[in-house]
């Protein structure tokens, strides 16, 4: 029996050496693959003998061996370990998986079978395996050992007949001997059906055994075995025969901050439907509006907004603090969530070192993918503000070069002998009160002011966008081409994400809503004091066609798995600073009534925060249950005198070393943002961002502070270098807050007049004695209060590094008059913005750009040198 | 028995319309639906009542009937709309597939049983299923009617007992009375266990048949039945219990070119492997190119190229005859295909309409994704273009406002206390060649040498790009803000697609050779007359960074469900106006020894053809076997001496009556061109693109006088009208000619002369008698010869509407001198462009822009007059 064995093994090296050389000659470069995947809490040793004969099977192939640690909780990982490194590589052909037997695991065996590929499951346990098998679908399964054994009777009759009277010997053999005598076997072959019978101790170091098992008994053996499996037909060239299965130490151990989710199993976890996402590549996902109306009966999620105290211009990590949050919250609290973020400007990205995606352990992945391109709604929004601006200049040229009626012939043209309004024109007969939808029925007055929009040069608002750091854009002249005849006029560029394209898109609140807030973007005005919109420029659809792809929130993921949706990214100070309302409102859904969805707001709590909820809020209707005020033991010593502290330059001693005085002087900047807050109604939780210089006395000192002053908590965190771990304090001060009673009240009333909004923020917010309109700010009060745009919410365009309009007073400024210089509409956003000051709106790189650092690995195709 | 079965149905009935509104209770939105696909090729009638009959049991939820008519060959349509209708359908919660009995279909049953998610198969046929169900796991599947009808015995045993009762009773029934008794019945219950032993004529017309049989015998009956299974425990929400079947007429035939095929199944069938697509959303992908080495012992497919003779404004449809030939090729004989089309500019969709998506039925689909953004490649060349051109000026700037000594201080600065150069930095030493790599060596004079770049202004030819018609930016002032203190200049805006980046990607062989081309791409010259790359700007590493994903080739379909490739775009005037490389050469390997890949040339032969020979083709290392040159009946009478065709007018008679004599005489225009690829020693098949006013006899004129010219053969195609079925005897001929001997031969030396490569162009291609260099090209001669950029390929800048360098010139102009105003080298994609006449390099926007057209619906989120 022996030999019979020995000689089975032989011919099946054989054929299995000439069927890999078969294949190699269709493919040369074919290099058999399996991989093994040893699921374990404690990793045993091994002699490595057996792994070597084990692979002396596969020979030209290759046996990559994994091991994966799984925790006590129920855990994706092993999922998407199987998908990503097997089922979805094209260079693996086999797996098996080895599940431990412990009991203390709680792994679904079931799942974790039927997570292998069908046409990679090799030892023919899944599902859909065993399905065909008991159907009698042979043709397309494969099969596990022992009936495959049997079934291959007429190959080899005599070798089946020894396994089978070997089966009842090795029986009687185990319970006559126990493991006295398997311990001296070199082959040991076992198929006795029940489970732990066979101990891993008897058997002998470097022993082969065959398990010829039906049942899968994973885990069975302690010591290391290599299972041989019957040789299958060879249906396709991905049938892998040979099954080793080894318990060795392992250099890769797959860790969750290694292996990013696939974004589809991310979006299946949180609960969207597979037709409801549409992926872009395999770490980004748009989801689609539709889900809204899917999930509209079910309750909201607890709605948090992080904002910070008055920073430094270093920032003091809120977009950090946001992602940790998440990640305490739902990797650590095991509570559903989502983080809310902006999309960063690419600009920046090239210019001055820093990303948006938070910092540390506590990041939004892959940051590469976050930072640059995403899934292109800022070059959308590029786009479409950019063919505004071609239109608008187009629109001129050619109303100057021609008469009314050929304008008129030109634009309602001639064709199969009829003229046809398109419905964007009939918008704006309507818009003029003309009522008629039949061209040659127009007067000629009316023609005159259907045709021509009379737009002057002087006014015009809109700008062109660019989403590069380019500051010698900052002023141009344009037009100077001979074929433009003269009609050069100077403009600028700004950032893209400075659009009010932007805005829309983080305001709007469906595809509908967003078609009307384009269509009503004001550009410029008449000679006469019209406004002039993109609807009469007849650009509305075209605008609404190019942000389709772009309204659907970006799915992407945090280090530690928690989902994130990316959306929207308006500048903070001419516009809101604030993620998408859309992404908010199905977030909330995802999380559902016990969930959070932590969402963040840019800046300081003064614009952003104060912008949040008089703007945000507003239009979503949503209500938030907790402010996270984020503070720094840095900023807050800037706030009680510090020195300044300046963007690549070393900190001052007094930021790294224990000062108590400034610190505690400093501490008034805090009080008045947890003050703005409470003018809301929502409970404050201060989360003290703990920077490695700062003492414990520091650190206690502003929780002290923070509490005395009227937060609900203070807790300090160290997500940054912990990741979820860190803020684990704040995820529960969170929770506990966001229980406690919340009265939510807007600062202003929408109908009062546009000076005493402003005020109101002014005076409330900033602690400002009073305003000041100067005269541009003033003739705009009466101009946009005679177009009808007086009740907008106000967005104040005022530096973020002072509560006052000037940047180096700290602390918090008393005594002092906010100038108004001028008042801007953004009329589909939906907002006014007053300009306190001059707002740079696109920035410029510096001497050394960090686009130095960054390059491309050709081979591993990293990106190296972003961050 | 028959009373037990009523009672039976109510109480079936009545449990339904709990469980239906216990579920209602949770989401009051929930309305269950189930999916009767009927796939068959005869389509039968049926009473409308026993569908009403069937409805009545579902109460609150809705049936959905399809029928599918399948054609006699194996067709991936069935699994498309199984697919997208339903398994990737949220609110539909089952699906029942019924398969036709009839042999004449070569169905595979398995196949189809399979396609069905095992979440919703409430048949319980899948494998997954029945698998589950063999191995005992009956908490978490389907189980088919009769097994779970006895499985619930504890339920309904005295049911089951008359069920059983029964079908010994109706056994007999049909052995004694045939189907005369049958017929009389209103409620039928069948568990035989035989198939076609119940005629379906035997049925009476709106009877209720109980179908218990536990083998699926799918097609059974004729006439109309209703099939009742037993009830599940409610495991989950998707669960749905009542089995209607139901043969009717359908209002609903699903077409192919009604369900574009999902990108991942498109994926799956061209055969690549699910970790080499990235998908975009539904429709679109992008192939990695991993791709090429696992192929890379795959043999290449035949290789063709489509390029026209020289057309009118109004374009001859090149781009619609590749996509109809493929349509033949691919759909209608059953070849492996491949086209491969350049991703047009976003500019021009919302200018004058067009697309290049070709046209009528020979379309790549869906059209408003190809003709927008896309997978972005577009967009990200603008952000890497733009990122060069802002780092020239702020370079250019900071040099101006530092000493050489601060300048380095800045471009190598302190960090931990010492200094060290990025990799990019090093590579521009070497260029320098100081091989040094510690910044503290530098002599004062390398310092200066490394740091200052000095750029002479008035050098750059690099310009900054925008993908939209902006006519108002082909000449500007920049730089004219305070903050860039005076140091303005003039410069211009490009079309994106005229950007060296674009044709970069069109001519890279890899990643790795990308990055290099980037790197060495010359943006200007320094005041000594040294070319400045990007390398030396230190932005190389985030160009190739920016343009990782872009490499990537993007896969879509046809109208007929034939793979595209859409890739790269690049001007046809200054670039060489072919898609990619990388596209062509996946395809070919994709498509293998037997299949086809057809690719686009832009304009005339005399340009887009030439320029793939000698560019594309001379970097690509592919050899062509047939050209396709498309003529149209209108073209060729404008250069037999018609009058002037202009876009936006109507034809003048002469195009759209009978003249042979107008046409016999501009064939001389094809006959040149005919003539043009047979320098390169491939062989021509003339399509003629019929239009519906072309006469019999015009169209056999043409044919004979291709054939007459040397064409291997001319046939006359209606791809336009018909699809794939108008070019079939294109492809045939295509087909052919791929057999044929081809001697392909480059038309120039590289080593030679620039001067020389320009004339051979113009003589042997266009016709001169030979060509004059004016100052500016001749400085540029001497100038790029000591530079050693003289041994790249010729990229001409020529009208393509008339063989010479005058548009109006039309048939084959003879006696003319190619004047050459000024010489531009692309270094970094390859090629240097002599320029003739002026190239209007951004096109600008008519009096109405066919955005006027354009709009989404929001509602089905349809786009609009997009065409």
């Amino acid at each position: 029996v022996f030999f019979a064995i020995v000689l089975y093994f032989r011919q099946v090296r054989e054929r299995l050496k000439k069927d890999v050389e078969k294949m190699k000659l269709q493919d040369p470069n074919f290099r058999p693959a399996l991989v093994i995947l040893q699921v374990s809490t404690l990793i045993h040793t091994t002699s490595l003998i057996v792994w070597q004969k084990a692979c002396s099977f596969i020979q030209a192939g290759q046996v990559i061996k994994s091991c994966l640690q799984v925790g006590d909780r129920e855990d994706s990982n092993l999922y998407i370990t199987m998908k990503l490194k097997v089922n979805e590589n094209s260079s693996v052909h086999g797996l098996i998986v080895q599940l431990p037997l412990d009991s203390i695991h709680k792994i679904d065996t079931e799942k974790v079978t039927n997570a292998v590929a069908p046409e990679k499951d090799v030892d023919g346990l899944t599902s859909i395996n065993a399905g065909k098998l008991s159907r009698g679908d042979l043709g397309d399964c494969f099969i596990p050992g022992t009936p495959n054994g049997c079934i291959q009777n007429n190959i080899m009759p005599f070798i089946v007949h020894c396994f089978l009277l070997l089966f009842l010997f090795v029986y009687l053999f185990i319970y006559l001997f126990g493991g006295i005598q398997v311990g001296k076997a070199d082959i040991l072959v076992v198929g006795i059906g029940k489970a732990e019978m066979v101990k891993g101790e008897w058997i002998k170091k470097g022993a082969v055994v065959i398990d010829c098992g039906i049942n899968h008994i994973p885990g069975l053996f302690l010591s290391p075995f290599v299972q041989l499996n019957c040789l299958m037909s060879n249906l396709c060239s991905f049938f892998f025969l040979i099954r080793c299965i080894c318990r060795s130490n392992s250099d890769i151990v797959i860790s969750r901050s290694c292996v990013p989710k696939p974004i589809d199993c991310m979006a299946r976890e949180v609960g969207l439907l597979s037709d409801e996402v549409e992926l872009y590549g395999k770490t980004k996902a748009k989801v689609q509006l539709s889900i809204i109306k899917r999930l509209q009966s079910q309750p909201d999620g607890k709605y948090v907004v992080v904002t910070g105290i008055t920073p430094t211009p270093l920032g003091e990590g809120k977009s950090t603090t946001t992602i940790g949050l998440v990640q305490a919250l739902g990797a650590h609290m095991n509570l559903n969530v989502f983080a809310c973020v902006r999309q960063p400007s690419q600009g920046p990205t090239f210019g001055i070192k820093g990303g948006a995606a938070g910092g540390g352990y506590s990041q939004v992945i892959p940051m590469e993918e976050f930072n640059l391109h995403l899934t292109g709604d800022i070059h959308a929004i590029t786009a479409a503000n950019n063919l505004v601006a071609a239109a608008i200049d187009a629109r001129m040229f050619h109303e100057s070069t021609q008469t009314d009626k050929a304008l008129y012939n030109r634009l309602v043209p001639l064709s199969g002998g009829q003229r046809k309004f398109s419905p964007i024109q009939i918008n704006r007969l309507k818009r003029l009160g003309i009522e008629k939808t039949d061209p040659s029925t127009l007067t000629e007055e009316e023609i005159t002011r259907f045709a021509r929009l009379n737009i002057d040069p002087s006014s015009v608002t809109w700008q062109r966008v660019l989403d590069t750091n380019d500051r010698f854009l900052r002023k141009i002249t344009i037009g100077q081409s001979p074929t433009e005849k003269g009609y050069t006029r100077e403009a600028q560029f700004d950032i893209t994400v400075a659009s009010e394209i932007m805005a829309v898109l983080a305001l709007t609140s469906s595809l509908e809503d967003m078609r009307q807030r384009l269509a009503k973007m004001v550009v410029a005005t008449s000679c006469s004091g019209q406004p002039i919109t993109t609807e009469d420029l007849g650009v509305s659809g075209a605008l609404t066609v190019l942000m389709k792809d772009a309204i659907k929130p970006n799915l992407m993921q945090t280090l530690e798995g928690t989902p994130v949706f990316v959306h929207a990214g308006p500048f903070a100070n001419i516009a809101h600073g604030n993620s998408s309302i859309l992404a908010d409102k199905i977030a909330l859904k995802l999380v559902g009534p016990d969930g959070f969805v932590v969402t963040e707001a840019g800046f300081g709590a003064d614009i952003g925060m104060e912008k949040f909820f008089n703007i945000k809020c507003r239009y979503s209707g949503l209500r938030p249950h907790v402010v996270v005020l984020v503070a720094t033991v840095r900023a807050l010593k800037m706030h009680g005198g510090g020195p300044t502290v300046t963007a690549g330059m070393p900190l001052p001693k007094e930021y790294v070393e224990e000062n108590l005085e400034l610190l505690e002087k400093g501490c008034s900047n805090m009080r008045k943002q947890i003050e703005n807050a409470q003018h809301f109604g929502v409970p404050v939780v201060v989360a003290v961002n703990a920077f490695k210089t700062d003492t414990d006395a520091e650190l206690d000192l502003v929780c002290s502070m923070a509490k005395a002053a009227g937060a609900f908590d203070a807790v300090r965190c160290s997500h940054w270098a912990e990741g979820g771990a860190g803020a684990v304090a704040l995820g529960q001060a969170v929770q506990r807050a966001s229980g406690a009673t919340s009265n939510f009240k807007f600062l202003y009333d929408l109908e009062l007049p546009i000076a005493d909004k402003i005020r109101i923020i002014a005076q409330k917010i900033y602690g400002a004695d009073d305003i000041e309109l100067l005269p541009e700010a003033q003739h705009k009060v009466e101009l946009y209060t005679k177009l009808g745009f007086d009740n907008l919410p106000i967005c104040m365009a005022k530096t973020h590094l002072s509560l006052s309009h000037e940047a180096d007073k700290k602390g918090v400024p008393t005594g002092f008059i906010l100038p108004i210089r001028d008042i801007r509409a953004s009329v589909g956003a939906g907002f006014l913005f007053p300009l306190v000051g001059t707002m740079p709106t696109i920035p410029g790189l510096p001497t050394r750009p960090c686009f130095y650092d960054i390059d491309l690995d050709p081979e591993t195709e990293e990106v190296n040198g972003l961050f």
